[in-house]
Parts: structure tokens; sequence; C-alpha cells
């Protein structure tokens, strides 16, 4: 749907007073087609944005409410961002998209996902921050999550928000499942790869490392300043959930079944992520041929830059900014490569690329209020 | 001079491999009414920008190249940024303007400044981020930075780059001279209430703190990350270049003489500066009245906001913003108050209030370019 | 009471899952005299040391224990360290004294501090970390803390705990309270002065800046890494606690009363605190006499140097370690002086300064044990 | 060389100025049977120890020399560290050797390493930090340090100082060439495990991360604090010098030729360092496995400290100390595990192992003086 320059998009805020409810702010009060008709916090209903982010305290944003106190079938938004705590969005976007006069409930489960995306009237679009819509598998979904799925044929018509993989079905969806921070940057760097063959599928090793941000600001002691800082360490080894998103992207790429290992750790800064990946070449590729088909192939891309030979990336190259940068290396094992990609895990992982969709699904240059240069130093 | 809303400002920058010059450029690129004509390097000429800031390599910038190779005479720029080291910008400035057709030369001591300003040809404008001309009186230019000024009669016509004071001058001016970023969160928190008498300009004690990028890029051993980090100290004590600068504004604002103990210190982190001020009310004055007539002179400033009472502004506030937030406190000791001033040295401190003064000059909305929200976290 | 070397002192220790107790125990643990027979943690018993503090896992210390496990009667201790939240310990210490046969009871109120002690049986003492015994006067106490002392004859007896001012009495004292840490840096720096009235007793201002481990490990917003990381803040602007307990100590110094200004900042870093003291000179008297003075004082001190003239001392320089450093510096403003403190918060500001304590109150070499040189970087 | 109780050794150190140099005198200031009794410091020669590091100033330390100003000769030491730049060591140490009656001399290459250790008269013994003279292998040597070996008799009678593999070739030596940091956290990961057979020797996985300090105290760019806060990035990928002395120990081990990935990592911390290795699972062998070989390996060390299954070691956890710590996780992949490894890069990645050397060649107990408990928070 294509907007006149001077139409606005009228979007609302689910789960404003967390990081990435922030950064989400943050962008679009600045973007030029964009008007904030309400935000809403969890914990902190009946406060100003003042009050929870005082660096946001002087931008024009209604006061936040209450998730209960929104009157759906009267609300007039053309767009959601759901930012709200994993497992609340199912059910919550289900209401949405059912108030604003969407037919979709769980008894369309037999009607194939192009029907239902067709039944739905009105035009509130959705786009969720959390994990909740990202697992096609509702099988995998529940064995990581510990819950059903709630809202399954939703799940259906859910797009994966990643734009250089899905750019055509995120312009045409009604809800959109922004990735995960750890999974867009292990995907960006790996999909085209497995695609083309250029990689073996097997032995794919992701040692990813993040920012304290991409923890929330859930009040946990393993997050208090004293117990992270001047310190490292990994977690969720094995174990995290965003394994089974990064496979259900690579397997699609690759063709093929496929387990990779993906281990986080924690690093002492607020901002950032940074994935080591090592991958073992398939016959007659070299660490050249990756870096020369990453970046032909994210030559358009306005947000993933593949940069030259022997130069490493930093996280601090894009902090702030909704940009992905990838080097590749030769690995000194035979028939390995070293692929390094880092993103802003709330910027492209998570609030910037929420925008990025919102572009691409009314119309909008994609690019738009998504230009900051990055913050350095 | 008013711009149409098309034209641009053709600029150039001088010194744009330090950290002043890498947030200028950063804002520059982004400003609508901007077009970045060269940059200069000090030591880094012949590189690219994505050599020496890679996170601005995707920016349109000219490549770097030396200072000594520009040919000003038959240079086409607007407005010149300098951001070379302290001591240099006397002499180039003075190149500048000549080149240009200024006909300002150290023997026109004798004219006043307004004639000065009345027979420069040519409408080169310049911007200088050093500390070169912020001095009005050449002996305490000489006194503190162990040289005589190299233009004298180009500091007559130095306008003092603080837009919330100077404003009709700045506009009017060939020459503007930015504050230093201690200065400038000073000098907003106090010259109003100097001015309206409403403290005693005796005893002022600034506090002062600030992040490490205000020390610059300058390859020192106290400044590797592990002589900072985990640590804080004082610097400078009392000795400090800045307490000049900050008295000669704040002598104009009282109308008398004045000392301030102004002690800055070292705190581990990349930006910020807080100012922690302490002040001897004047009879019958309370907190609540300082406060007020803060709240009050800046009420219509795009820029300086005064917190609400009983709130504590934070440096990450204003982080990477041209946001200075002020807070006033009551004293324990009767007759005290306490006042907090917390900008982004980077930017308030320096290179946003240089665009902020080139928006001036060049007759366009205080804020184009300058509207970012704070980074947090 | 003097020890034999092989003799070793039998502690206990209450609250030991804080930041506070973690350095308790790493201090005693390789202090040559003392054997820890139990410890406690409030939310945690039940867990091993090494649950709660991986880093002490390979201490031999007995598990955690809850406090109300405890048998005070058949338990055989010399000395308990209370590292318990404040309002905590006035009630528990009053309960291990009285278990250990000692007869102090509230209805003793009329007897002089020397009688109770005098009447003290068994020998079990006391050394509390907290605030609850700190201030002399009671009602102080209660308008500061809001509530009434829960054990005002302990108060008599209760000696504060900084050993540079109160040595003799801490060796004889049954119940030591120590210092918070603010007031530990400040008072070393400016009771000596008071005393020797070489500075004024009004308009001192204390200027102080603390490491995030100051807060102690409660789980607050305020205290996340990513409120915290890059950026700085003012805290508990003219309502701080500390401030009664520094102005109790420089009114005895001085024998006048007075009211200073203490302001404290949070820094992001772990350890560290640093103290910016602004007094007024005496008349007649000179930086460098203060300086002098100090320097005196302490010379035979093992825990407090004053550094060179025109040295700044930094927290670095004593992170981890039992050490306080005090620098002097004239100030531009005629008859002031600049003097900072700088001390680690954890150490000399808590449980360092305890073990102090503890050696002199057990006829121990005061620096026994607390004898590791700083850890930089 | 076993010492009585109240032995001294006496022990000068080249190259103190570093920040190893700085760890080397915090430790052995407070070794019970050391005596330092000279410093030498390359660019801050006639500086106090005080001047070069504050944090210091009050151990009992010689004043600094220059190295040029020892009299070798003449010089009484029992014991000399070396931590000078690499690519010097091996000059200097030849010096110190032949200086105080050693026979070794390049001229005596034919003869077997036994019989020049043999031969040497005096007992100067040489514990070098530098990488001068860990590698066997001399054309090794010559290919990663672009030039030839110094010393290449030296090299014979050189032992590699890691304790835990080579105890008693230590305690027999007169050259220890002590371990880089990197290689430390993985070769005592990695040895006992390739011994054994338990991991396959080929696409073994380092994925490593230090702290700042682990590249010195250099005055380069790249190390200031603007450039690292807040930001995190992978450096000498594929081609870093640690690479080939992890592969000589895993060669000896496994038996067998192999080749190493290693990628090293800088992260915004001052010490640290943390090595996350990702290696493939004989047949039939489980992670479980794993971990009990590695248990059952180090139970008796007192340095090296195996965490039980689920648990993630922490850098934060050994800071400051002379420990390792190391975890052990089944990875997703099947036939592949994930082993946690994560020391202090200036402790047991420098200089207490240097120091554990030391204790061990002079047949004192091997924890002499390296009993600090970690530092935290």
């Amino acid at each position: 749907m294509d907007m006149a320059e001077d139409q606005k998009i009228r979007v609302g805020i689910l789960g404003a007073s967390g990081y990435t409810g922030a950064d989400l702010i943050r962008l679009l009060c600045r973007h030029p087609n964009v008007e904030i008709v309400f935000a809403t916090a969890d914990r902190k209903a009946g406060q100003t944005l003042a009050d929870v982010f005082p660096h946001l305290g002087r931008l024009k944003v209604p006061d936040l409410i209450a998730l209960e106190d929104i009157e759906w079938a009267g609300v007039d938004v053309d767009a959601v961002f759901c930012a709200l705590p994993h497992a609340t969005s199912q059910r919550i976007v289900k209401g949405i998209l059912h108030a604003a006069g969407h037919t979709v409930v769980d008894e369309l489960i037999a009607e194939a996902p192009e029907d239902i995306a067709a039944s739905i009237r009105g035009d509130v679009k959705v786009i969720d921050l959390s994990a909740d819509f990202r697992l096609r598998d509702l099988s995998v979904y529940e064995r990581w999550y510990g819950k059903a799925h709630d809202a399954p044929a939703l799940q259906k018509i859910a797009v994966y928000g990643l734009p250089e993989l899905y750019r055509d079905e995120i312009k045409r969806a009604k809800l959109v499942a922004c990735p995960g921070c750890y999974p867009t940057a292990a995907i960006l760097a790996l999909a085209p790869l497995l695609q083309r063959k250029l990689i073996m599928a097997d032995d794919i090793i992701i040692d990813a490392k993040s920012g304290v941000s991409g923890a929330g600001r859930s009040i946990k002691e393993q997050n208090l300043f004293s117990e992270v800082a001047e310190g490292m360490h990994a977690y969720g080894v094995a174990n995290h959930r965003h394994a089974p998103e990064i496979e259900q992207e690579l397997v699609r790429a690759a063709g093929q079944a496929m387990t990779v290992n993906f281990t986080p750790h924690l690093v002492p800064m607020n901002r950032g992520e940074y994935e080591t990946i090592y991958v073992k070449l398939s016959a007659g590729v070299s660490a050249d041929d990756v870096r020369a088909a990453l970046a032909e192939r994210y030559d358009a891309e306005p947000f993933v830059h593949v940069v030259p030979k022997d130069m490493v990336p930093a996280s601090r190259h894009v902090r702030g900014s909704n940009d992905c940068m990838i080097g590749v290396f030769a690995d000194r094992i035979p028939g390995r490569a070293i692929i390094l990609s880092t993103i802003d895990n709330l910027v492209k992982g998570s609030s910037g690329q929420a925008i990025q969709n919102m572009n691409l699904m009314y119309g909008l240059p994609e690019v738009t209020g998504l230009e900051q240069a990055p913050l350095f130093p």
C-alpha cells in the first residue's frame, strides 16, 4: 500500500517500557511518515514516557496506558508494534486482528494461508517483535517455549520479518514476526551461502556475543551492573531458543535438515552483537568466493554491507544504526572459513528491523527513518 | 542569510580525524541543507573516511585530504568548520578569510570590530571548534595557552558561539568560536542566574565530570582503556583552561569580577559530561526560585531543558543528542543550592553546537539536523 | 586481647550474600588468624558459598545457613561480623550479645556506658557493617532512618569504627560500628584539619562519586547494567544518610555545630570511591600547610597516604586494597583548597575496615590480612 | 632446590613498566620467600615505581633502572623474570646466563640439551614471560615472528612453563618460557583430552575473548578507551601468533599433526580471558566423559578447576587470581562438545604462572604467594 508523501501511518506500540520499546519510540518519533497514537506499558501504566524513559521525555508521545485499557474495536490505528514479553503476543495479536474486523479465528485452520489473508477485512497490520510468531512449526514452538501455540491460524499467515530474505512476502503481510537479534546476524551471513551451496550445511558453529540490553530491562540479579562489568561468560549453552529459529531459516536456504551450534555470550557493553561463524567450505570454494558471493548478494541492499578482504568489522561500527556488517576470512584449517557478522541488537536486531518491515508493508522507501549514522565514540 | 528549502550550504571540515570531526560528519551528512565539499585530516591524509572512521564508511564524504593541499583561493565553500588542535586555528582561519577575499589583516587592529566585519568581502564563514578564538582578552589567552594570539584582529570579530546567549551576534557573525564542552554546561546553568542576581558571584564551585572522548583521539598512555576503565580521578585541578573561559562569560553576566572553582574529573565512559555546581543563593532567594528562573529563561529554547523539582538529570538522558538538561536542588547548607547540568560533550559540547551555530548563521531553523533523540541504552 | 601467633579468632558472618559479605569472606579466608565458623545468608540459605559467589567457591567456608537457624547460646565464636541490611542489626546484635551471656538489656539505660561494658560477661565481640550503630544521637538516627532505635543501651557502648580516629576505644570495644564508605573517605580527609582549625567549619562541600557496588546487590532497575553503563548522575541529593554520619564526626573534631554539603554520584565502575572536597582555609593557612598537616597526622598510619604536591590520586590506585589516598591542591578561589580522597568502597569503605577493627580488638598487628597490593589494571 | 622457610629468593625483573610487570611486582611483593633486588624499565628508567605504577607506590621495590645499566657479572640474584617485549629476551637472556658463568653459547649447538644444562655453572635461573622461547621449532619461530631465533642453544634447554603439563621439567629447568595467555587456557582444556583420545584432533575451533590488558601498555590508537569501550571485535583472524604455540602443545598431546582454528576477540574489560572451544568427540565418548576426564586429571591441581555439569564459568570468577575454571557442555550438533575455559590473562595467563614456575624451580609449595581469592565485584 503506497503512501503519499505527507500521509502518516498511525501506529500503536504495545510494551513500550522495555529497551526495545525505547528504541522503537526513538526511531518512530523521527520517522517522517509515522504518528504514534498510543503506547502501552505493562507495569508502568499511568506514567508518562518521561517517567519511564527520561531520555525520551521531550518527544511527543501520548502518556503510557495499560494494555487492558485499550478498546480495540474503537482504536484507529494502521499498524501495531508488539514489543511484549514472549508468550504474550499470540493472544494479544489474535485479539487485535479480531477486533479490527479480521475474521481469522482458530476454526479457520483448514483454510490455506492465502485464503485467510484474503478474507481479512480491515487493514490493521501487526508487527510483532517477540518470538511468538517466528517459528512456523508449532511443535518446535511448543518444545522450545514450553507451551502450546495460542494462535495457530495466525501463525500460518505470519511472515518471518527478515526483509533481505522475504521482502515480497513482507510487503503483502498482515502479520510480521520480527526475527530475534542473534538469528538476524546469523541468517544474513549464512543463508545466501547455503542457498548457493558454497558452504556445507553441517558443523556450522555460531559463537555469538551480545551486549546486556539484549537481556531486556527485566530486573534480575544476573543483569546488575556489578555482576556484569569487567567480566564475560557464555550462557544458554546448547539450549538457547534462537537455535531453532536460526535452523528454521537455514534449513529453508539449504534445502536440507540441519543442526547448528549456537553459543551466546554476555559481554559488558550496552549494545552490540557480534557473531563469529565457523563454516566448512564446499569443495572448490574459497573464502574469497564466499566474500564475493555475499558482496554480490547484498550489493543492492541498503543495510547489509560486506567489508573488504582483511577488514574486520567491529560492533562499534554499527552502534545505534540499522546496519549489518559482514567480513569473511579464510581459516587456517584448510577447507574452513570464518564469517564475522555484527549488528546493533536493539536496531537491526529488533526495533530498526521492525520499522524496516513497516516501511515495506506501507510502500515507503525501505530506509525511511532508518538512516542515522552509527554513533562513535 | 536565509536559505531556500532546497539550497545546500557547501561546507568544508578541517581536522576530520578526531572524535569531534567524526561527530561533525555524522550530523552534517544527515543535515538536509548541507553538502560536505572537502574534509582534511592532519596525520591521515590520503586515507578514506572509511579508513579513519569505519562507522562513517557508508556516508558520502570525499576522501580526506591534507590541509596543506587546499587551494583556498579556488575553494568554493560557504562555511568551514575548524576542528583542528588548539593553537592551530588562528593561523589557518586567518588564511581562509584572507584567501576568500577578506581584507582583515593584523594591521587593522585600530579599526572597530564592526568596521572590520563590514569590510570583509566574500562570504566564507568560519566556525571554529577549538579554543583559539574563545577568549576575548588577548592577555588571558596568552597566559593560559602559553603563546601570543596569532590573529588579534580576527579575535575582535569572533563571536562566542553559545546560541542561547549570543543568538543575534551569531546570526551576523563571520567567525564563530564554539565554546568548550565544560564551559557550555556551566554557563548555561549559571549565566541567567548571575544576570538576575539570584546567586552570589563568589564561591561558585563547579565539580565537572566527563567521559573520555573529551580528551580527544590523541594517543597518550593516560587515555588507554586499561588506564581508565574501572576507575576515576580528577585532573587539571585548579589549572584547566576552561576556567578562564567560564569566567569570561560569567563575568559578563554578573557584571563583576569573578573567580570560579572548576575541577574536572575523568569518568570511564565514552560520552557524557556532568557538572555539579555549588552556588550561594542571594538573600531571599530559594532553590525553587532558581529553578523557576532557569525554566522561564529556557522555556522557548529547543535544546536546554530544566527538569522538574526532585528530578535528577543523568548524562545518559542526553547521550548522542544536542540537549542540555538542568536540575536544581536546595542544599542542606542554608543559603546554598546545587545545580546539575549535563550534556553530551561531543554534541552540545562541540559538534552539535557548531551546527546549531551554522543554522543560525545561514538563517535555517535552529534545530535543523539536530533533532536526534538520545540513544539509550 | 593479644593473641598468640597460631591462635585463631573464630568468626561468624551474618549476611554473607551481599557484596560486602563477599569481600569479608575474600579477606578473612586469607587472614592467618581467622577461622570462619559460620556464615548466614538472608534469601539464599541452604546454598553453598559457591552457589552465591562462584568466585569464592574454592575457599573453605561452611555452607550458608539461615540466620534464624543459629542457636546463639550454643555458638562458639569470638567475633561476629554483621553485614545485614540496615535496620536489621540492632535487634540481631542485641540477641547475640544477650545469648553470649551479656547482661545488657534496655533496662540498663540508666547505667553509664562504661558500667555496661564492664558488666558484660562472655567475650563475644560484634563488628557491625551496617548503619545501625553509627549514629550516637538516637533522635538523629530516628530522623534519618525513619524508625526508633531498637537497642539504645547498646548504642551507648558502640564505638565508631574508624581506627585512625578511635584506635584505643576500638581496642576495648565490645561492639564496633563500621563507618559508611562515603564517611570514611570524608572524615579521614577533614577531621584532622578541623581539629587543628586549619580549615573553616562552614561551607564544606563534599562532591562524592562511587562505583555501583556501593549500591549493594539489591535487585533494582536503577542498578541494571544497561541503566548504568556509559553514563553517570547524582543521587540522594541533599538527603543522603551519610550526611549526618559525616557531620557527627566532623562536629566532634571541630568542636562546633556544622552542616556539610554531601552530594553523591553514581559512576559506571564496580568499585571505587572518589571524593572531591572543597574547603575554606583558615586565615594564614595555605594548601601546602593543609597537605603537610595531613601528611604528618597520617605519617605513621599504615593505610592512609597523603600524596606529594601536584599528584592526583586515582581510585584505581587503591582498587581492592585497604588504602586511602589523599591529595591536596590550592584552589583558584583565594582562601580555598581542594582535597581529593579516594578508597575502595568495599574494602577501606567496608569489609577491610571491619577487619582492621577486628585486628585491633584482638590485639593483632593492625595490618594483618590487609596487605594486598591494589589490583591494576 | 628446596628452600628453608625463611630463605628468600633474590629476584630481578626486566621490563617492569608494562601490565605484566605490574602484576609480577604486585604478587612478588607479597610472596613470603622473595626479595626483589632490581627492576628495570625500558622507557621509564630513572623513575620510581610510584611514578610508573602509583598503585604500587607503597611497596618496597628499588627504583627502576635502565636495562643497559645492569652489571650482570656483579649482580647477585637467584632468578630473573623477563617481561620484555617480544624479540628482545633471547639476546638478553643469553647475556644473563653467560654473565652468571654459564657456558652456553651458540657454538654448543651440537651438544644435547641435557649436556648443556649440566654444563651450566652458577645457578641463575631465568623465567621468561615473552614469546621468545616458547616455540621449540626454530623454523616455526622464524615464520611467525619474522626473524631468526637469536639463541638457538638456549631454546634447547628452555622448558615450556605450563606447570600442569611440565611440572618435573620445570623443577629442573634453568630457563622457563612462560606460555602465552591464550595458549594457557586452551592447552589446559584440550591437552588431556587429546592425550586420552577422547576428542578428535581435527576441526578444533577456539573462539577466544580477552580484556584489553592483554594488548599491553603500548600506546596505540586501537587501545584508547574510546576506541574500545561499548564495542567488541575480532582481531588477528587466522594469523595470531598464539596459534602455532597452541598447536605445538596439542600436537605433543595428540601425537599427530594438527591445525587448530584460533580466533581472538577484544572485549571491553581490563582483565579476563574466555575461550569457547568447539571439539568433536571421539566415537563413544560423551560430554560427561570429557568433563569427568578433565575433573580427574586436575583433581589434585591447585589452580585448575572443572565446574560441575550445567555450570558456566565466568571470567569474573577468576579475576585477579591464578585460577583456571573449565566447564564442559554437550553440543546440539551430535558428536560435538563445547568446552569453556577462563583465566585472568595477567595472572594465570602470565605473571601468576611465572611465579608458579618459580615456586617449582625453587622447591617451594607451588601455591606460595598465589592464594589470593578472586576479586568480585
